[in-house]
């Protein structure tokens, strides 16, 4: 696989294709021809803003080959993958290029750039997948001698297996695949499987407190984390003496979802599992999203979950399926919901008896393995489709939240109709619920719309009154994206005043001096 | 129930009781004669050392009624339930008596407390249960200008239900039994019995990071705060936009084991369950400790985790059946389990075959429900004979910590030797495992000694060495007991010097000017 995604893109380079004939047509039958042409060529990013005799001070910290500050390099590690990060790169602005680049190789490479760091007047940016989607990789330089990318990508190893615990310590930089890989040989796998699992890198997991397709199963990744090293500019912490403990405030939950700003993980010890032995995912048709979701509550507080448990709204189901007669009739193709099961064969064939028989006397309609096989082979693939609708001037982006059960409808009503009325007429908004809980679930929007003139302002402002709704509902502005520098003005609204206070104190405590990331995150 | 213990032991004072004479012959001959005389009368607090105008000024806040002066309602408030505190209680010492209790019926009565402590230079202790055994009742006076008990006793309601996303908010002042009573009647439960059940308090179980006896089954305390109110000196702060989220660090687990320092939790909002229809506890005999330990991990580790798992060794086994022939022969009991199932007649028989199935196959041998029920009848009952032991001059004390699966013999061991090498020969050392999580178990020590002629000095000596033991293991101080004043030198190595400064941040961002429970918990 290629680790380096295309700078204007998600994912391979090599995978960047245009919408074939016909689907472009139908594109411009639903959103107009105001389309506009596809990306520029990829611009240059403005000349280091650094003392170079700083970068020679680098060099010195980790060998020359390790300091990079070349055009392509900085060009790569320049924002990350939302569609505004998108939009940005295809006008060739490339004005959040780092002017260094810099790759440690362990623990006290980090505590090394830190130091020199604080000293100099740097600020760093950590970096692992660049796969962020809420600006968390674009630090304010401030008054800073330079950015500094800290780039965790010689950060690779499996450091141990605990087989008798049933965990594993893994380096940050450690991509998704690479992480399960290593595993794999051990025949343990970790079972954290988000859409940008093919570039997300095991730091960043942590440091934004990801969630995996199979969540359900195998748990959100805060929740698989038993222990973690980071380092801070005072010092480097290593927390988790036991899965759980009474020993106060449970401080490796300040780190998890601390996108850097707080200290850079080094090192994150997982729970594991065996590698399954069977996957089998499998459609249901629901006649009603609202049906498929209390279905879904039903059997997570049954504890029945199976590993993977998605259910698309009626749009989603329609647009999503290639042909919706297989849901249902073409008018009403109700909605699907895909269930997933994995691990050794006896445990799948009872667990998933058990849910079949919840779900067929809950009004379910088994649709068999077909939609379950087709989601899990396209499971990565949307950013994909992104860019090359985005080509066509369509405007594509998503947003998602979470909430408690009784207030899922209200949520769902709210967002939906604050981003269609924002970029209205002829708009889609898909949802689905891709993360479910014993008290609450997640929903995750996808929403098209003509690109227009400025796409950009258009859906900084559908992006606004969403957030509006969702802190207005009383959910939370992320439930798996994160905060970034998108989200902070609504995440500022859901802590208050005193928890925004605290997260000041804690940042000005690790980083006194403010180079880890500022102006992410902390309100 | 009688909501107020005895002063000088464990639970309701109509329920203590003298060891029956044949016990006491017992006793003599397994610690010798060098017993002492039972408590003395309860002594009487010294006078408050509070300007009076100070408590007139609070008696305008909440009424005359909720501030009380008198001393035996200050006695009451004296300490918590540690071996250390009763035997100081014992010899009438009531030097750590508050200064005044007061007793706020709502948030806005804390708000106005805190203000008040505040403005005056007050230090305020939150009560709940007053079952601590960690010291945490007993915060620093230092320059204070009065102690100020923070009884929560009128704040008892249940606030509210909401049965689609099964949680349940509720004020802090609740016991056990009575947050219960509240929710059987909506056919509800928490599902949290720790030991301290009958007399913990709701917003105790949240500041201390409680466990309850059937944490396999329905979680840790922690895990089951989905949402919490809590008063700072700067503020109320309300936590809980949704189940899980990604929008930052999670402020809830900073309140959480905060124990009364940083801020007062006035409300808690808990997932709950249905009633369980059956509730079924078997007794297993292992061979050995490790290998009922073992079992247990894979129950764990398949996910087959019983409500209700717990494991004696040997010893513990061999002494706490009135007929250890039952679990094996009198000269080799093994080690008894305890498996017990709540819920619905078709899931407990479920997972009932297919937990017995595992262990069947793992070499347990069922000993039937006998041995099950007695545990359940007893589950409370062990802090009463607490006492009757130190009526004899026994020093019974217990200590607890947590670690990953495959560090759990290394640490049983460790811990065993330094309580036995400190407290001499004849000591008994017994120990369960009571918590179980996929990756590693809580480890539970009864200590049985010669009180001698200065008890609290000798305990207090094995409990630095065995504390000394669970840190140089690399395990936690505390699994469900918390961190209070008895903890802390051990806490600060648990979390190394950051940790211990992040906590000194956040405690001086909330808590400027040190009114909460100074002394406690933070390192």
């Amino acid at each position: 696989m290629n680790l380096e995604m295309h700078p204007q893109r998600w994912g391979d380079p090599a995978l960047a294709t245009s919408l074939p004939a016909d689907a472009r047509g139908l594109v411009e039958l639903a959103f107009g021809s105001d389309t506009r042409d596809g990306p520029n060529a990829v611009g240059t990013p403005p000349a280091p803003r650094i003392d170079p005799r700083l970068v020679d001070g680098l060099r010195v910290l980790l060998g020359g080959e390790n300091v990079l500050v070349d055009d392509a390099t900085r060009t790569l590690r320049t924002r990350g993958k939302s569609t505004p990060d998108l939009l940005r790169a295809r006008d060739g602005d490339l004005s959040d290029a780092p002017d260094v680049v810099v790759r440690p190789g362990s623990t006290a490479d980090v505590e090394q750039v830190l130091a020199y760091a604080v000293e100099h007047g740097l600020v760093v940016v950590p970096f692992g997948g660049g796969t962020c989607v809420t600006g968390g990789l674009v630090a304010d330089r401030g008054r800073a001698t330079g950015v500094v990318s800290l780039d965790l990508c010689r950060m690779k190893r499996l450091l141990a297996v605990d087989r008798t615990s049933m965990t594993a310590t893994l380096e940050p930089g450690l991509r998704g695949p690479e992480a399960e890989a290593l595993l794999a040989a051990e025949g343990l796998t970790i079972g954290h499987f988000p859409q940008s699992f093919e570039y997300g890198s095991i730091g960043g997991f942590a440091a934004t407190r990801s969630s995996g397709q199979a969540s359900a199963g195998y748990g959100r990744f805060d929740a698989l984390v038993v222990g973690l090293t980071a380092v801070t500019p005072i010092g480097t912490i290593t927390l988790g003496s036991a899965p759980a403990s009474a020993a106060g405030p449970d401080l490796r939950q300040l780190l998890l979802g601390s996108e850097g700003t707080l200290g850079v993980i080094t090192s994150v010890t997982v729970r594991v599992r065996p590698v399954p032995a069977v996957k089998a995912y499998e459609g249901w048709r629901w006649p009603s999203f609202a049906a498929g979701a209390d279905a879904m509550r039903t059997l997570a507080q049954a504890g029945l979950l199976p590993s993977v448990l998605r259910l698309s709204d009626e749009a989603e189901t329609a647009l999503n399926l290639a042909d919706p007669a297989a849901v249902g009739s073409a008018g009403d193709p109700g909605c699907l919901m895909i269930a997933g099961y994995e691990g050794e064969p006896q445990v799948v064939a009872a667990r998933r008896a058990a849910v079949t028989a919840v779900l067929t006397g809950l009004g379910g309609t088994p649709l068999g393995e077909a939609p379950g096989e087709k989601w899990a082979h396209g499971r990565f693939a949307g950013p994909y489709l992104r860019d090359s609708l985005l080509d066509e001037g369509v405007l594509v982006e998503t947003c998602e939240t979470a909430t408690f059960w009784s207030n899922r409808e209200k949520l769902y009503a709210a967002v939906k109709f604050a981003l269609e009325a924002s970029l209205g007429e002829g708009t889609i908004v898909l949802c689905h619920v891709s993360h479910v809980y014993e008290t609450g679930c997640s929903l995750y929007f996808t929403v098209a719309a003509r690109g227009g003139a400025d796409p950009l302002a258009r859906w900084l402002e559908a992006k606004r009154a969403a957030s509006d709704a969702m802190i207005a509902a009383g959910a939370t502005i992320t439930h798996h994206h994160a905060i970034g520098i998108d989200h902070k003005p609504w995440f500022a609204q859901e802590i208050g005043p005193v928890g925004v206070r605290v997260l000041r104190a804690v940042k000005a405590e690790l980083d006194p001096t403010g180079v880890l990331n500022p102006g992410v995150l902390i309100p």
